[in-house]
């Protein structure tokens, strides 16, 4: 399997970046298509008949299938993948979640979502919190923060005010998760490789060093076994 | 496989009623334990120990085990739930959907969660679809208007307005969808019961009915199909 991964080149799109990640988590190989969402081509409707939201990312999945004739070279090639072409399959997808939850079962590499039933309703149990208590708020202080003064907006200092405060009371519940596990799907890493962004790490830092003890040496320890695994 | 569904009596209470409704459609027996809301029992220290973020609902899963002897009555008694006492399994579990995923796989009933790869895929591009698009909009629509108001607070009409802007981008999405296949997960209705609420149906009746017509011919069909089970 590979795929055509449709997506955002702004190092900012986090979203984009999180299915690049589990695709080389579970190497699979694929094939990047720009989307210049400066130009506004998420808008567009030829694009919006792929991803009826006008976002970033979706992918299309292609297969690998062996070239006429390429036994005969095979054992000549180092690189398999000179041996095949790509053809596509019409399978679409989009909502990077989605997107990384399908490639987690492909490809190979270390188990990313755990198949034992209760390990399982943890990793689902982590999941959902970074759906439901972590993203819509850090999501919206980068909107205010960022994205409104790269658009010559004025940000909303009242607002964000209301959103760093619910954000403490999150931050404050994974300190209390961390006392009893040592990361937040359980006590089993689900992800092995270096491909963290370093300004994800950075930002957990920032905001956890002082007063919280369990997140901060979580990060720490992480950032320290990512650099060595470098 | 039982267990305690610690929630709230509250008909606004969507996601303790998700749980209950889940535990239905798979037979799964529970006890209710009710939280009072209003006197801030979810923010109480004892509570935080099981939901850190203090909302509801959590569980507690429990086994069902034969009370020792109950062997010799088994032929007499119609109701096995006779034959069994609850135990405390350890387990426990908070954020609803990840609780409403774990008890998918328990219990009995049809499936719920398609276990094909790419079907299970468009499932949780669904699944997301309702994380993502719907419910930091619709939530934060009903906190300005109905929280709010109930708290005494002043509703904020410039963030409904710009809310409502959002949410009817999202309801032009469903239509994109709905317009190349009959459910927002695929062509097979992952939901079969009569639980789902009947103020969803009206809601999404009173949204779509007059600008949304694929949106509303699903809802309306489902109406029908769900009024004509009961």
């Amino acid at each position: 399997m590979a795929f055509k991964l449709y997506g955002s080149t702004s190092p900012s799109s986090t979203y984009t970046r999180l299915v690049a990640m589990i695709a080389k988590e579970r190497n699979i190989p694929y094939e990047f298509i720009p989307v210049d969402l400066q130009k506004g081509d998420h808008k567009q409707p030829a694009y919006l008949e792929h991803h009826p939201f006008g976002q970033v990312p979706y992918i299309t999945v292609r297969h690998l299938s062996p070239f006429p004739g390429s036994h005969r070279c095979s054992a000549l090639c180092a690189d398999s993948y000179l041996l095949v072409e790509q053809q596509d399959d019409g399978f679409e997808l989009f909502e990077s979640r989605a997107i990384c939850r399908y490639l987690a079962t492909l490809g190979s590499g270390p188990e990313l979502i755990p198949t034992d039933p209760k390990a399982r309703a943890k990793f689902e149990q982590a999941a959902s919190m970074e759906y439901a208590q972590f993203d819509p708020i850090g999501f919206a202080l980068f909107w205010e923060r960022v994205i409104k003064q790269y658009n010559g907006q004025t940000t909303n200092e009242e607002r964000v005010k209301e959103l760093m405060a619910q954000f403490e009371t999150k931050l404050d519940g994974y300190e209390t998760i961390l006392r009893k596990q040592k990361y937040l799907a359980g006590d089993v890493r689900a992800f092995h490789s270096k491909h963290v962004p370093i300004e994800t790490v950075g930002l957990m830092n920032y905001l956890c060093r002082r007063s919280r003890s369990q997140i901060y040496s979580m990060y720490r320890s992480e950032t320290l076994s990512l650099s060595s695994s470098n």
